[in-house]
């Protein structure tokens, strides 16, 4: 393909992202497909000879679309959102362009350094504390790395080598082995899957503390898990703090977790991956009151702030703490400033390669400003207290908790299986897509505005689906547990909220 | 941004990248900028207002690509390639227009069954045993990571796993933690620094096997390390294979290695991250004998395959191994067939999240065709032998070890400091880019034809300055030890190959 045919091609495709963002509405949410459709549709082989790039685009129509969730359709209530903007799109095709792997300095100066400029633009933005900022006198910095997942993993290892290292100074004669299976991670049973997943493949034990009634990790529970942990010889290692629990978006108090994590050498990190972009709005801040006692903090730039998948924003306070521990060289890092002012980022992160991401960042912070990017935030936010008015103007249902950032939950008066019927016969349908989750052990229906494309009349829409379906299952008086398909066929349950 | 702006930006964007890439040869391959000249040039916040895309195309042009090293540039010939081409970018815009997650079937049908398909396709083009395929009647399957890092990790995670359970099994009354500081991984000290890294992150003793004078790991010496190990209450549980090292590209025997490692109920990994891609070419399918006794198997198609980073190819030959190891739900699985068949890859790997990836390689595989994949591999092989020829054909160097796939390992005659002195010079200069290795002791200049760009009259652009920097560095008889600039300090030691 030479560079004329891909300018066309390249064309085409834009034309076709743009038609098919502008007429998503024309589409259900979800697709109409059996498993294994696209198995049976394509060949069993990859092309011997070179195809026209005409035949792609008409398979992708044909083949492709038809087998697509419409995670940016605005009826799509499920999970949290993922990004995407035109301007990210743009950004991606800069990055994409210039195909560097930005492992080190040298290996494109501009990669690791618009790297740096964009975390610290977004950390100011955020209002976090200077010290995690690159552009502050410390050792703190901003990374991209790939995923919340990975964010808490990357986390959870250097806590690990940094407590170690602590103890082995503290007492030369301790055994690492023998050291190692007794430090044990925190977080709640609120968590992401992707947190009980790190300690799993980071080898530590993770204990899922319960919550408080309001889904919050409360300091005493902390403390006292502390307490009876140490009591059996073992050692707290890593607290993962949750900033918007993915089942009701519940934030967990910092200024109480924060002092305990602090006095005890326990490393504190923040998962604020969805939640996180409200603190660019000053008025939401207060939730994070205690940051300043953190170790580590991530905000997926990838979910709420119109960035593409993968973008996950993460600083930490100490990037020496990351260096000594992901650096095979165990070099000697004489001058820890100049490690963290220029960073060599392959040293912040798990893998060796790593792309230009910060390009469609910085695509979107320009494109956007500031203030547009807070006007998404707060226009999703008044999006989702108009639907809680809806559902509340009704009175067979019941909203709570209350809602938070664009997340509503709430379910049908009387029993769960009402609300589960609910959910699973809108599902069926394919016009409007939520999943579940669980309040105070009960069910209820989790209504997220995710989509950019949502407005007033969107939010009616998939109102008037629901309140259609509420008149059907109402009406039905056959919805006994027998009959009510397993939703968690459909969505598997560590998707969905985890039960208290 | 409206959908007209993007579609004009987006074209702005496909023109200059085209532009770009044809003119790359306009532009010394290595940047002129001072470490924090990007910082210093951007502003230290973000813009509070949106700005025009004009504005940043012309930012892109006048501030980012000054600070770019061109990996695409005919005279880069560093490390070994990264993938780009026009169709992979196109493939990329699909992708991101559509901003899928695919962490399990229902989240977008497509995403997962495109992602069977096309590993399918690759497998059989690379002539893998029918068990590591999807399509086979068995549990194995191909499954997209984000780097061989990753893919080397995910391995040792799992044979940790499946190594514990089958000792448990074996004896309940062993003690997990006891067991796991035991697990020993095993690779030679020709690996990339990625392995080495897999085993301070998977918490495994990681032992850097002698390589023989070739370079390759042999059957004897893993042997013996095993009886080594177990003779001192150890116990060997994963081996990485390299099929191409990173230094001089050196393949090791899996005939060898295979069968002690199934013998003894050792995972047996093959990192093929580069070399992986040649045995599209049946005539080097003989480098692979042997790949019937592995477990699991990656190749990064976004190295040598025109797929733009990342996409690395990974093959398990018991995906319900990687499911157990994986999965939080700890899910009973009753049916291993439509596990693998139709898998939930967010359980094949180590985040939450996935992007679309299928859909770029889909887009190269279709543009190309097999044989235009293989007609890629077969010109970089013919101009690296090319490039070999013409520097025997001075006879102040020396090409040693023979050249291997698209890489010449040569030294000037006389001690190492001559060719560091002359690497140095040339990397001051800017217009060729080597990275050094070391064989059989003596320091190297690795010359690899990276770009898809190369053509026999770049080889001979780059082969002109080397000569003409070769003229410059034997006339100066000032080359002692004292005034070699350390190469370190430009090109990070763990980059270049390790000392044996």
């Amino acid at each position: 393909m030479n560079a004329d045919e891909f300018r066309e091609f390249g064309r085409a495709a834009i034309d076709l992202i743009a038609d098919y963002v502008e007429n998503i509405r024309d589409r259900d949410v979800l697709p109409s497909v059996e498993p294994g459709y696209l198995l049976k549709t394509l060949p069993d082989n990859a092309p011997e000879e070179p195809e026209e790039w005409k035949d792609i685009l008409k398979d992708f129509d044909q083949s492709i679309l038809p087998g697509i969730t419409h995670w940016h359709s605005p009826q799509f209530h499920a999970f949290y959102p993922t990004g995407v903007s035109y301007a990210s799109i743009v950004g991606s095709i800069l990055s994409d362009g210039l195909a560097v792997i930005g492992f080190s300095w040298i290996a494109s100066p501009a990669c690791t350094e618009l790297e740096v400029v964009t975390m610290n633009w977004l950390g100011k933005l955020m209002g976090l504390p200077e010290e995690f900022l690159n552009c502050s006198s410390g050792p703190g910095g901003g990374v991209i790395q790939g995923s919340a997942s990975e964010a808490t993993l990357v986390g959870l290892l250097v806590a690990k080598d940094k407590t170690v290292r602590r103890l082995l100074k503290e007492n030369p004669d301790l055994d690492e082995d023998e050291l190692k299976p007794k430090l044990v991670a925190y977080t709640s049973d609120q968590c992401n899957s992707s947190v009980e997943k790190a300690g799993r493949l980071g080898s530590m034990k993770m204990r899922l503390l319960k919550a408080d009634a309001d889904g919050k990790l409360r300091g005493d529970t902390l403390k006292n898990a502390f307490e009876e942990d140490k009591a059996q010889g073992l050692i707290p290692c890593y607290v993962i703090a949750n900033l918007g629990t993915t089942g009701t978006c519940a934030f967990d108090p910092l200024y109480e977790l924060g002092p305990i994590c602090n006095e005890q050498n326990v490393w504190l990190h923040v998962d604020a991956a969805y939640a996180g972009a409200v603190f660019i709005c000053p008025e939401y801040r207060h939730l994070m009151r205690g940051v300043e006692f953190c170790d580590s903090f991530v905000v997926n730039a990838h979910k709420w702030m119109l960035v593409n998948f993968d973008l996950s924003a993460m600083w930490v306070k100490n990037a020496y703490d990351m260096v000594r521990a992901f650096d095979v060289q165990r070099i000697y890092l004489d001058d820890v400033k100049t490690e963290t002012k220029i960073p060599d980022y392959r040293h912040w992160q798990m893998p060796l390669g790593r792309r230009f991401r910060a390009l469609k960042f910085w695509t979107v912070m320009r494109i956007y400003g500031a203030e547009g990017l807070r006007k998404h935030i707060r226009t999703q936010i008044e999006l989702a207290l108009y639907f809680a008015k809806l559902v509340r103007s009704d009175d067979r249902f019941i909203v709570e908790p209350e809602p938070s950032m664009a997340l509503v939950c709430f379910r049908l008066k009387g029993g769960d299986n009402i609300t589960k019927k609910l959910l699973s016969n809108l599902t069926e349908k394919k016009k409007v897509f939520m999943v579940a989750g669980t309040h105070r052990d009960r069910y209820v229906a989790r209504f997220v505005v995710c989509s950019r494309l949502t407005t007033k009349e969107d939010v009616d829409y998939s109102w008037s689906r629901i309140k259609e379906e509420t008149d059907l299952v109402c009406n039905d008086k056959i919805h006994a547990k027998a009959q009510i398909p397993a939703l968690e066929q459909i969505v598997p349950r560590e998707l969905c909220e985890k039960s208290k």
